[in-house]
């Protein structure tokens, strides 16, 4: 990877902020935020401004330009690759770390007095907004809205926004109608007492209404809003999409529904306007329900009286819990994977081993490969990491040509890799030696181990967050003063984001949802020696109750039964390292995926992959 | 427990609310929060207001008076001991139960409209007096400063406000002169480039001069404010304590010091006269840093741009980290802590089982007698927590003549107790039975022993947040389905409060401080079985370095020094159920109080007590 050169780039922003054509008064610095305008993690190629001004294209990171001064905040997922992809006109703010200022205390701290700092209104959520301009006011400085995107103005190849067709999902799919949800979600409102309530992030438009679609990579989303009202449905959204008949029949636009479950279709670009004159309608006590995320420019567009903010919107809670459907539908999906993955691990044995012609983005794409062959196969939910030696350690690594490395018998390999199914997403990550581990890295993949079956195995009693079981996964290494520089799971969605709320396993994460059954995370430990490997195991889990002998004076406890059934390579595991009853864990493991993954194997003819199946699910000797 | 009779008291308050005398318009409501003007938890009995006008004495609870209510907000701890206590004037809103209003919504919802909420700017803190008045006026209502306390108008025969002698202490046990802490408060003072300081907080007051009091029970503080300036001290406090010779020699108030080393004592009267004065005197940039904690009068008297709040102060956090002197003078306590207990079970072994004649209340008494023997010992560090069969389920219980119960040899019994030593401040919970316990008590006491062992034992990175070691503790409940309602441990001063910020070990806390080396907790899990028996065992432990294999890329790492050090009843435990590294960590933990406390009881002459530490201490037999 060679930095992408931004000096003439930062010379044309930097008169942008000068320039009377889009800010009434110049600012000082101008904030470049990740997202986009329904703050979404994965962002179409349009929206990644952050990355064209500053060629860093991690999925987190917040650029900030000042006269003098470019700098860019991010977390330890990305130190290395901002530190590669950046030019020297970037200073690296390592977030996480002791010294690493704020972005408020920078800016501060190199503004002069009575600064104006900018940004594009839709791409702030609402919150930061706050809290930016809270900081900069508390400094003699001032936060203001810059209407016209000021990266836009310069990014004279910004390719189009995305508006790809759309794809229905029936009942057997999602569990529950469009209709029942737009019930239920009204059963909330009325609950808080509010009169609207206003989806901004792409996944609640996508789940509330049944709808997929393909604008932004890897997550079945498209761009639209829409704001529920007691008796109405308002779903923005451009193009001819809603024209296909399928999608008319899906949502009854051409049926005689009654009037508070008729979709009113309206143009994406009319969100700001409508929601502006229904702020301009409401009369004392109506309130409008926004996700405390949505951009300052919709949430300002309800006059602050009106506004009923929360963390998480009732479509996000309800959206974590899968029904009975979606959990049969996540099932399905994770055999596939496994199948998909058997098939992958056997050929690359037989290719690695005696050729070494094996590229990571070989491997990568043979993996797509193998999975683009199961039923309902949509396309890849994430990209890819399949990374050999060093590479490893890069914790968020994609293979490109400049860095891609040779598969071979000397080094660690770890491929982190998942995918779309119609019915289910999936998210795995497997670690694996071609030749003989050392010592020293079948000592780090036990510790990993160790804290994977710590965190599966937990029972904990009805209620519980998700952050308090961070630091199970982490107690085997620590005893060596060992750790990893990451949350240890997240959210995910069912044919979805592979990365969702309001729950999640992290030490960082404290205002995260309890954990219920029926919700899907990752349990994903790992280890990174920079410069030499990485070791993840990851397991996408279910939330179930568990029986316990007391069962917490009928609160209820809850465990995990992991979804993915993949085997974890034994030839990495020092044994002597762990207990009988983590040796159990993984026997029992390894007969499940013989027995669940081997008989779907069996059925799609694949007997190479069931052989290599049998192998590597031998049990462990118990110490 | 009979209820306080309060019908006269609450029409004498309502009076008040109205008299022209006291407020400028009628007050609706009138908050009676529990603090004292230093957001003290331990107050004095001049302070104790809410519990004058409503009889509910708990540590915990705010009273709400208007017309036509009375309420009593307080929690989990207190619910069967407030209803106790109050008449049927009051209504006990039951703090963590999903039905509870808020104290905000509750007075919205019975306030007539545009209705003035009234509150002792001095008691209530600036950040709860913020959050209120901010819920009351998006209702229409205000919430306005009384600046004459209304209870301390009806209350005839209040107590005055203690006025003891004062305690100096010198090097030997802090370690730092008050002079090189003034230097070091004001060098954190120009890196946040604030101007002053304000001391608000009692503990802080006495451990920034070295000096103690005994104007609060329990808590060696004195009443006093701090103003610190860049060139200037001044310490408000009344009476003539600073005339005693030594406490004159100690602050060097006679000596010709270099100005900015001149103490000017004020009267405690005029700290906010002068807090005024200062904020009138502040030019632009020019900070004053106050705890987000200190009261609302205080907070209000510098101008809201001047302001620096934080949650902990530079002065919470460095006494946090005890140094060589100050750990030093902890184990010292703990050892002669040990010494008086050893001798208080050896008694209770030889009273319990043949006699029959020890109740909760002797047991207390004569545990304050051995202590009172030890060299340097002052007073308790909080009541003693001496509870028998049910009463140890009630996890704040103190014996009254009411509920005191014998011990017996078919009950379990838990003694929660520590005590104030010149050079310490100590903690201890020890659970016993002087019978047979049942298999399913030993089973419980065996979990809550794992889950102490399991926060004793544990490595962890430096910049470690206590609250990532909460769960440790629990683990071993929960696989069983237990659990226990409380955090896992807290901050302990230096011969200072037993409860101290800013780090701890508890689900609840989020805004802990990372844990240092240097920094004292408790580790005190627990099980309660309502009306059975109670279950605690607590150390008292000390943050150190700890040596792990690879060192966190050096990083460091920290584990816990118990520094309590008394035995746990091995009889208690279910052997079977330990680990053999837990039995271990057993036998080491009683192998050093052999050591230690049986040389110290050997040369204090204790030959009983030595014997029953010798029996106590028998190693288990290692699975």
């Amino acid at each position: 990877m060679s930095p992408k050169i931004t000096t003439e780039l930062l010379k044309q922003l930097r008169q942008a902020m000068k320039s009377p054509k889009y800010v009434q008064e110049p600012v000082q610095a101008y904030i470049v935020p990740s997202g986009d305008a329904h703050q979404s993690e994965y962002i179409a190629p349009c929206d990644c401004r952050r990355a064209f001004i500053s060629g860093f294209d991690g999925s987190a990171g917040t650029a900030i330009v000042t006269e003098q001064h470019a700098a860019m905040w991010t977390d330890g997922r990305y130190f290395l690759q901002a530190a590669h992809q950046m030019d020297n006109n970037w200073t690296l703010m390592k977030m996480g770390l002791k010294d690493t200022p704020t972005q408020e205390d920078w800016l501060v701290s190199v503004l002069p007095e009575g600064s104006k700092v900018g940004v594009d209104p839709f791409i702030i959520p609402a919150d930061q907004w706050k809290r930016m301009s809270k900081a900069l006011k508390s400094a003699g400085h001032d936060l203001v809205s810059v209407k016209e995107n000021l990266i836009d103005t310069i990014w004279v190849d910004c390719p189009q926004r995305p508006c790809k067709p759309l794809i229905t999902l029936d009942l057997s799919y999602t569990g529950v109608s469009w209709r029942d949800k737009i019930v239920a979600l009204r059963s909330k409102m009325a609950e808080r007492k509010v009169l609207w309530f206003v989806v901004t992030a792409l996944d609640e438009v996508a789940w509330l209404f049944n709808l997929r679609g393909s604008d932004v990579e890897y997550n079945p989303v498209f761009f639209a809003y829409a704001v529920i009202g007691m008796n109405t449905i308002r779903l923005f959204i451009d193009g001819d999409r809603v024209m296909d008949p399928a999608v008319r029949e899906h949502l009854q636009l051409d049926s005689n529904l009654e009037p508070e479950f008729r979709i009113q279709v309206v143009p994406y670009g009319s969100i700001l306007a409508e929601l502006q004159a229904v702020g301009a309608g409401l009369s004392p006590k109506e309130k409008v329900w926004l996700s405390d995320k949505a951009s300052y420019a919709l949430t300002e567009a309800i006059p602050k009286a009106y506004r009923y903010l929360t963390p998480y919107t009732p479509i996000c809670i309800a959206k974590a819990v899968k029904n009975a459907a979606e959990t049969d539908g996540m099932r399905r999906a994770h055999i596939k994977d496994a199948v998909a993955l058997c098939e992958l691990f056997n050929w690359l044995e037989k290719e690695v081993v005696p050729k070494g012609t094996v590229t990571e983005i070989i491997a990568a794409d043979k993996a797509e490969e193998f999975r683009s062959q199961q039923k309902d196969f949509v396309e890849l939910s994430f990209a890819t990491i399949s990374s050999t030696g060093p590479n490893g350690a890069i914790i968020h690594y994609k293979p490109v040509p400049e860095t891609n490395r040779t598969l071979s018998v000397n080094e660690i390999y770890l491929l982190d890799s998942g995918a779309q199914y119609k019915d289910g997403t999936t998210d795995v990550t497997r670690t694996m030696h071609f030749g003989t581990p050392s010592a020293y890295e079948k000592e780090c993949f036990t510790y990993v181990l160790k804290g994977h079956i710590a965190v599966s195995a937990a029972i904990f009693p009805n209620g519980t967050k998700g952050h308090l079981l961070d630091s199970f996964a982490r107690s085997a290494l620590w005893d060596c003063g060992l750790d990893y520089l990451h949350g240890t799971g997240h959210g995910v969605g069912s044919f979805l984001n592979v990365h969702e709320g309001p729950c999640g396993i992290s030490y960082k994460t404290f205002a995260d949802e309890p954990l219920e059954a029926g919700m899907v995370v990752s349990d994903e430990p790992g280890y990174y020696e920079d410069g030499s490997f990485g070791i993840r195991i990851e397991n996408v889990v279910l939330v179930i109750p568990a029986e316990t002998k007391y069962n917490f004076k009928n609160r209820g406890s809850l465990t995990f039964e992991p979804l993915t059934l993949v085997p974890i390579q034994t030839k990495m595991i020092d044994v002597n390292l762990l207990t009988p009853k983590e040796c159990h864990w993984v026997n029992d493991y390894h007969q499940k995926c013989r027995e669940v993954i081997g008989a779907e194997l069996e059925r799609q003819g694949r007997r190479e992959a069931l052989q290599w199946l049998v192998r590597e699910t031998e049990p462990l000797k118990v110490q």
